[in-house]
């Protein structure tokens, strides 16, 4: 059996093997199993840190989440894989559900399209023999407190009439009415209920259909562009990183990389400069609630990561497309619905990037320049969640800067309208189309082991104007910083108007030039929260998207933002619980929560695909160095960079004049 | 005489010459004069209309601003170019004051320098033989009402003892505390003044100097990392834009560029695939205000473009340094104080680049995935003010956006501040030095032309929850937007938490698809307003500093946020005054001021040269276009891109074994 490397290392795939028969073996007589995750049961801090002072390897366990098919029972199971044993084994309660997988949204598509109801609304729609139509399940989501069957609501579309024969036609430019409500258990659609295309709640039968103009992406079916000539990136001596099993080294940074069926890619143990950071960061949950007030559609949240998986979702990443440049590629390994292992190719991408002037100066005496450029580490995933792609990296440069950016794209999520109808919740983006309102709200979970100190603490500061006085601000222009300690776990805000900004802070190590506690600053862009109503479902699953900020003491086991279950859950189950038990979190082991997200209005220019819309949370040192950590970056030269002088096409009579007539004073005259 | 190309091109070399002539002409008695400024007088709208209509040429005018060198008589004038006569000669009133010129901050340090008192003061620092001290010259601000001479506050350092020889040591890290007040009419120093160096207000006369150790940026003085391995960016088959006379062409972008001495790069006639945007747009202004509330640094407030101009200041771009790829570079052409032409070589630089993904769908059903890359058009000019640098850059792309990115970096303005010691509006970033905090606030202008109408409105959106209720929100997720039209000039705020956007909406264009009004949004990053208080000078002087949002009903010469003269002006002169005629804004020829900026609280980090903090400003279509504009640009492809796979120094073991494992699991199993 194949060894894994360190303890924090992603279940190899005779690990995964080993859990699906050590959770079958758990059963006297055989069982049909439908497998929902297996991944690494990450072992404590502390074992962690004892294997790395010490070499005492912890015990290996495994988390597995599984389902007997065909049934609502769901289990939640710990394997120890060095002892071969299942450790625990428990039902998960009523009213948790797993997640979908890739296969069963492929198996509902089939099925509801084969349903004899479904086949008898189609036929109402009279459409000519060459049409397809196309069914997208989505998750449930919650509308009925004591409902507890694991359902898909089914929303159908159909191919433009004309591309019928294209299998990759925009069917979201041709939404159609009735939508399926698709049962688990039985694996049938239990009945048909209709989405309201005119401007109230209203719904109607089934009628024949319009057909319309198409609207397509693909660029077959688009007239391109042909005056874009072709940007070549290249590295002659290649990458300036090192990957070594799961550990990348670029420009003073060391971190483990690893990925999951969850939350797809995972740093551990980030540090520059052999000075520890951050001890695990990942994107942790994200949630997506649409504003349309009327049934079915009300019920549309989608939780991307909880729901479905970054991980079981992460795209085939292509060479020469999803990056430039001299690129690595890491695949992923997860297990399928059977328990097997599954590899992810290529789910991960290492590459770098030229991202403009890193710092310049010039003295004005002689006229010295110097400059370097920012060069990245990008470590980019690319998740397809339906209708809609999110591209998901973490960006580190030469200066201690770690950001994490998001970039929304994909195709909108469409429900049908009837021609000369508005609603003040959506944006006809196309004939008969409305691309609903939504938030895309997601958390950021970070915990830190600033300067190599487990307990931190989280402050913010703020700046303030002085009072006007004699005494102490005689003109009125002075104003001072301000810090403030996070005491207790809880939600958090920012304030622009007194620029607060959140550090996460060692507990003793001093900035030796200022005497400052080394830090860490979160840059996050302000989102609207959360606009549900707070008695509402949508308010009490997505636990974490009324904040900014949260801090909780840390605690095993609470990595998910929205909680373990997200799927159909209609509790808080996450941050918001766990920050509600008023930990003191000064100089403790904390984990911040950064959540940061777009309020997504819909714009024509969002169809029939949307120009990514992009976030970045940064974190950056705050007195954590001396002195600009980037300062010994060689500069910026011709000689390396090998940039080429294009000769605009110019009329040149008026500066060529300039140049006889004002030769004398071509540079600066001196005095 | 060269003629010029277009009503809104540049002075000519010849232009300027005359102007100055004309200037000369127009007194009786030959005088010694300083030009500070000689740029087109640009003319109206309408007259620019016509010319595009029929082809009749406006008169062409230059703006020329000077003073009667050694006194305080200070002008501004316009002539006629064509009619070869001054149209009008106008001495500005007291209280404002013409800018700084590159050769007079030369002039002013050499002379402090020569000056016996200053000499008497060097004396007392008992240096060694070996050092030299270096004098900043700093823009005056303002103190006093009744103050009406245009003065230099100047900021003393030395070099480091060690680097004294060095012309580009870091004399940042080494302030020492005597301050001398130089006049300029009798250019003299007329006093030394001294900065208080603890923690309080009191000052000390100057004693001998404490030798700290160096803090360098320069790459010869520091150790370089030597993993970097370089990154090259080609186009083999050239570039993708067309310039030609001023015009610039790009992926169905139009526009004019030019270049003057205060606002370097202004941009006219802005169009996307033929359809007008914007008339103009340029940096109008920029304020940087400090918090020490002590003299003599309480003064200390740069106006960049106003006190001494974003043209003047342009650097001279290195092909391969501070762009990649293939580069067009465009030469500036200014007055000297002599009012000749002072060709501003390679002050803006055009050149492409790749930003990532632009969009991306992959259909989970086929995995065809379709993608392209974010090809931008970037037009970059960088400016050095003393200390500081500004990396300025208008950003295309090819969904119909235009960005405006701000990096901030150069060095800290500094100070001395005693061993021990800390101030809360300031951080020690180096033994002796303090770096105060200061805000920086710019404000872009732009004068649209909306879908080809000169009358706009500016308008707002904000999201809002709908209340519960059984009949139209019985769930509680629904939520709206509600637009508000702007119906009076003045000052606006963004609204985070209401997502408040703001847009510039066409007076009667409508968008096909849905009847929405053609219209750009703005997407501003929040910043923390000016905290001087509303009695100060800071705040009377900073116009703009206040809203994220001016509107004003355009009127001519009215191009500056912060009045047309900033040097020393102690009213408010600008954008703050013009709105406060609340003017009716609704469908008319309006101009939209969007404000954005930093507050810096310095960090080690920031010394001895600061990483670029990166702000910017986005202008993106709603509902402008019917769909995505950038749904035609050509896929990513591997052919054009030409990338290389980097083989991970990866430990195979876990994964080959996977491979051979779980063989028959690597594609995804189809139900």
């Amino acid at each position: 059996m194949a060894t894994f490397q360190h303890p924090l290392s992603a279940l190899t795939a005779d690990e995964i093997l080993l859990c699906s028969k050590l959770i079958r073996a758990n059963f006297e007589s055989p069982q049909s199993l439908r497998f929902k995750g297996i991944s690494l049961q990450e072992p404590s801090k502390e074992d962690v840190s004892l294997f790395e002072l010490s070499g005492v390897v912890p015990a290996r366990r495994a988390w597995i989440n599984y389902y007997i098919a065909g049934t609502r029972f769901f289990y939640e199971s710990i394997a120890n894989l060095g002892e071969r044993g299942v450790e625990s084994n428990v039902m998960v309660p009523a009213g948790l559900h797993g997640p979908t997988d890739d296969n069963e949204i492929l198996q509902v598509e089939k099925l509801t399209l084969a349903d004899p109801g479904v086949q008898e609304e189609i036929k109402k729609l009279e459409l000519p023999p060459s049409a397809v139509v196309v069914c997208d399940p989505w998750i449930w989501g919650a509308d009925a407190a004591d409902e507890d069957e694991r359902k898909y609501q089914c929303y159908m579309y159909m191919r433009a009439a004309r591309n019928s024969g294209h299998l990759d036609s925009n069917h979201y430019a041709h939404p159609l009415s009735f939508s399926p409500v698709f049962d688990t258990v039985t694996m049938r659609v239990t009945r048909i209920e209709h989405v309201p295309t005119g401007g109230d709640f209203e719904t109607k039968p089934t009628g024949p259909a319009r057909i319309t103009e198409p609207n397509e992406y693909i660029p077959e079916l688009n007239d391109l562009r042909i005056d874009l000539k072709p940007l070549v990136i290249t590295q002659p001596q290649g990458a300036s990183f090192i990957h070594e099993g799961d550990v990348l080294k670029w420009q003073k940074w060391s971190f483990r990389l690893t990925f999951n069926y969850r939350e797809g890619m995972v740093l551990h143990q980030v540090s520059y400069d052999g000075r520890p950071l951050f001890y695990r960061i990942s994107l942790s949950d994200m949630s997506v609630p649409y504003g349309d007030p009327r049934p079915p559609v009300h019920k549309k949240q989608a939780f991307d990561l909880g729901d479905t998986g970054a991980g079981i979702m992460a795209n085939n990443l292509k060479l020469g497309c999803d990056c430039l440049g001299a690129i690595a590629y890491v695949d992923g390994l997860i297990a399928d619905e059977e328990g097997r292992p599954l590899k992810k190719q290529n789910a991960v991408c290492i590459h770098e990037q030229d991202a403009g002037l890193l710092w310049k100066h010039t003295n004005y005496r002689t006229q010295r320049a110097a400059l370097v450029r920012k060069r990245e580490l990008v470590v980019q995933s690319i998740i397809t969640v339906s209708n809609y792609e999110y591209i998901l990296a973490f960006i580190f440069d030469q200066a201690g800067e770690l950001a994490y950016e998001v970039r929304a794209t994909g195709i909108l999520s469409t429900q049908p309208i009837d021609p000369g109808v508005s609603v003040p919740w959506g944006t006809v983006v196309h004939d008969g189309v409305l691309a609903a309102y939504h938030q895309h709200i997601l958390s950021l979970r970070i915990d830190p082991e600033m300067d190599g100190e487990h307990r931190n603490s989280l402050v913010y500061e703020e700046t303030a104007p002085m009072p006007l006085s004699p005494e102490t601000n005689p003109h009125g222009n002075g104003y001072v910083s301000r810090r403030q300690v996070v005491k207790t776990s809880g939600g958090y805000d920012l304030n622009s108007k007194q620029n607060r900004v959140y550090m996460i802070e060692s507990s003793s190590k001093v900035n030796p030039v200022n005497g400052q506690k080394t830090a860490y600053k979160i840059h996050v862009p302000a989102f609207q929260p959360l606009l549900a109503q707070d008695d509402s479902f949508h308010y009490k699953r997505a636990d974490f998207a009324d904040h900014s900020i949260y801090v909780t003491r840390f605690r095993e086991n609470e990595l998910f933002a929205g909680g373990q279950y997200t799927n159909q859950n209609k509790q808080t189950t996450g941050v918001r619980k766990w920050s509600a038990r008023k930990d003191s979190v000064q100089d403790e082991d904390i984990v911040v929560w950064v959540q940061f997200g777009l309020q997504h209005v819909p714009r024509c220019e969002d169809f029939p695909v949307m120009p990514a819309e992009i976030i970045k949370v940064a974190l950056k040192p705050v007195n954590f160095f001396t002195r600009n950590p980037a300062v010994d970056v060689p500069p910026s030269s011709q000689e390396s960079n090998q940039s080429t002088l294009i000769r605009a096409r110019r009329m040149q009579a008026e500066l060529s004049h300039a140049r006889v007539g004002a030769e004398a004073v071509m540079s600066w005259t001196r005095f």
